[in-house]
């Protein structure tokens, strides 16, 4: 038999390809893809990608890359009639930090001018030293993630702590490369706050059946849960990740979206940092980021840093020599990064409408997740967290037996039927909450708080008319799926 | 032990990744980039960087990206004075292919419309229909292959049979995935030339180890080797794939780089579709190409694509599926890519200056081809092939018994301790030779063709007097190595 076959057979493939699942971009975004092929209008709020669904790009980033990408208009005697001076001095400036401009392979690790940009960013943020040579730029946050799980997984007797719910990259990339997810859970009752005796339980768990936790994952603001995790809770983690000798890959990619005062962004490095030795010498944390989510929301540029923190010398060579392979991350995103963590300062040209911009995209975004959370609220059988940070709206919905039941006839996972009839009715694409994982019996959906904001009443009653009609048809004396 | 280590110390990392090798960035690399620091002029040809060395960008593909990144100026009333109307035209046109411009993700394939270009650009190369959904874009050509062996290794019992002199992209990427190079010697007196025999024996003996051999890498044109192969070549290679059913990954990448007339480049596609059932609808075969090579040299971009050909339809939806989990390819370098399978065409107001330009580098490249062959061949321990095409250099270098022994001596591959001495000398940056493999005894060095034409007569004398020099220090009347 096997002889028979050929090596891309679909049954001679490698099994952790074929394991590995993704469903942000999974059946019901290929069901939407289809619908819209054949005229119907879709709104994509299966992926936190802004411009997709009408955010306009920044200016000054564009101008200074547009400038980079045609460096012979800056020669031009007209360019100052279309670009201001202070974009033409930062495509000037990026330029010369390159070694033959965009069209050249940089480092394998990015350029060293914007990794130094990055640092100082970092020093800003947190009060405390930052290093270039610990800083990778990446093409795009996911890839680097993949890297620094590549080096930690040697084998399914490897596992890898991870929230549930959790964004599928974490459980696809460690399918792929054949480790086991070690998940722990977090409290949707208390705001989905992290418990660190749920953490012991489950390391306490993969041990017994004979796993080697090695790392733990926190997503922070989460997704697809949306909550800010606080100082204390952080410096629970650290200590755990010290005691239990795990490496903690942060991921902070939404640093920028925050919706309320009371619970701001903190990152692991400062708290790591404000800890006493050992704690704050022993662990090993990489940081993750990105210009694909903030306000800038330069997804399709896939620019992205990780920083490692007490990381041994020759590991970060390891690391390094692996990211030689692909060669470099594209240098216009690089460039992306430099200018994300150094916008236009006060006084410059720019300045205003920069801020003005990114004010408008960041209130909106803060408007849209109340917006969000009250529609889902609204409706008898959802309960729904606020949004405290990130992109996404995470809701329950409380499922009827008859649903359930309808759902299991069809072949599908409850929250999958759900989620497919939404679309169908509605041209909502969702992604349900079996895709990042849930409690047994509870059922979710995720939708980013994405689309345009004069749009948002007319999706939220677009959905509480389909969850009306959903619940008359299915609904019953039974009881619903648990809270 | 196990115990105290953390994830990310050095002795417990995947020792897949401690394996694997990358010698374009490897210890001549990090030599040449610490000597630079030390304000040392440096000559990178250690990787196939054309920007880096000096090669300016076409100007048309530059205006169309420029203008899709900076979208708001194609409003502007100004807009006209600084670039031609068949730009902004082709700006509007790739902007309408996307969903929110360069800043949203695109599907995990690429752009639809993209790939439709593609797989027409490919039709009119081949004479063959190409089917866009059979076309994947990636970041970059590496990235591509990557994706393709991920799904072709499942343990170290699986075997890909790679040339040697290889790009060492293959190996490194096979020991990253815990599988099995299988070499096959190229013929150093035969111009690099590929014996189907030595492909049998090479599956034999790796089969009496205990190896599935599953899939076959060629390079055409050749990376470091610079031969073009035949279509009879081409031919022998498929029918053996067939009878050993075997993927066939023909890395395309240089496949406009040709400097001779006699061999032109021939795809693999067009081979396999001249020939007859059932080796035309039976042999698996994956082709990649890539906007950073050819005379576009658009490394930094990181644009490329792969096309599949008798794939089954699951296998197709399992890489995809994979793509997925890291969202999508760049977009910028998506559109480099539909701009290189379709230029200006004659009569466009750009059509001219991107001709001019192309032909300027092409015939550059093809003159400094020479330039550099005959330099080598010019010292009489250097013997060279003429590169046919791709853009490296690949001398074979008669070492010295007693400059073997100075290299054992300090602890180096005696073609490393070579090039370390020319790169101090000279500030010439290599590849040693070891870094694609070479029969044993044999030595050689890799460089590109790249440096600037007017520098070349200047660089070839300063290796000149290096080589001249290094074998009256070490020169004996005992031999050489072996040719």
């Amino acid at each position: 038999m096997e002889m028979s076959l050929k090596a891309l057979d679909y049954e001679s493939l490698n099994e952790n390809v074929k394991n590995c699942q993704y469903a942000v971009r999974g059946e019901l975004y290929l069901r939407a893809s289809e619908l819209q092929k054949e005229g119907k209008k879709i709104i994509f709020t299966n992926v936190g990608n802004p411009h997709a669904l009408g955010q306009k790009p920044l200016t000054f980033p564009r101008q200074v890359v547009a400038l980079c990408q045609a460096p012979f208009l800056l020669d031009d005697p007209n360019i100052g009639m279309i670009f201001p001076a202070d974009a033409i001095a930062r495509a000037k400036h990026y330029l010369s930090l390159t070694s033959g401009g965009l069209g050249a392979y940089s480092d394998s690790r990015g350029l060293p001018g914007v990794r130094k940009e990055v640092a100082e960013f970092i020093e800003r943020r947190d009060g405390y030293p930052s290093d270039p040579e610990l800083i990778f730029l990446t093409d795009g946050a996911s890839k680097g993630v993949m890297q620094i799980l590549n080096c930690v997984i040697r084998s399914q007797k490897d596992g890898i702590l991870v929230p549930v719910p959790q964004y599928p990259l974490y459980s696809a990339t460690i399918s792929l490369l054949g480790g086991t997810l070690v998940p722990y859970y977090l409290e949707e009752s208390e705001n989905w706050g992290l418990d660190v005796n749920n953490l012991r339980q489950s390391v306490a768990q993969a041990r017994s059946q004979g796993i080697t936790v090695r790392a733990m994952v926190i997503i922070n603001p989460g997704n697809p849960t949306g909550q800010c995790l606080s100082e204390a809770n952080l410096r629970e983690i650290l200590r755990f990740c010290c005691d239990e000798r795990l490496v903690l890959l942060g991921d902070e990619v939404y640093q920028q979206n925050i919706y309320q005062d009371e619970r701001p962004f903190i990152s692991s490095k400062k708290v790591l940092m404000d800890m006493r030795a050992p704690i704050s010498k022993e662990v090993q944390l990489i940081s993750f980021h990105t210009v694909s989510k903030g306000y800038w929301g330069e997804c399709g540029q896939r620019g992205g840093y990780f920083e490692m923190t007490n990381i041994p010398p020759r590991t970060v060579e390891e690391i390094y020599k692996v990211a030689s392979i692909a060669l470099s991350p594209n240098v216009s995103a690089q460039i992306f990064m430099g200018l994300m963590v150094s916008p236009p300062k006060p006084g410059d040209i720019s300045h205003d409408q920069f801020v003005r911009e990114s004010k408008g995209i960041l209130e909106s975004l803060r408007r849209r997740a109340r917006m969000m959370t009250d529609g889902f609220n609204s409706c008898k059988n959802v309960v729904c967290n606020f949004t405290e940070g990130a992109m996404y709206s995470f809701p329950q919905i409380k499922l009827p037996s008859k649903a359930i039941e309808a759902a299991k006839q069809a072949g599908k996972v409850p929250d999958v039927f759900y989620c497919l009839k939404l679309l169908e009715a509605t041209g909502i694409s969702t992604v349900p909450g079996s895709g990042f994982g849930q409690k047994e019996g509870v059922f979710h959906l995720r939708t980013t708080i994405l689309p345009a904001e004069e749009e948002m009443p007319e999706i939220m009653d677009s959905f509480k008319k389909f969850n009306d009609e959903f619940m008359s048809q299915y609904g019953d004396n039974f009881g619903y799926s648990r809270m």
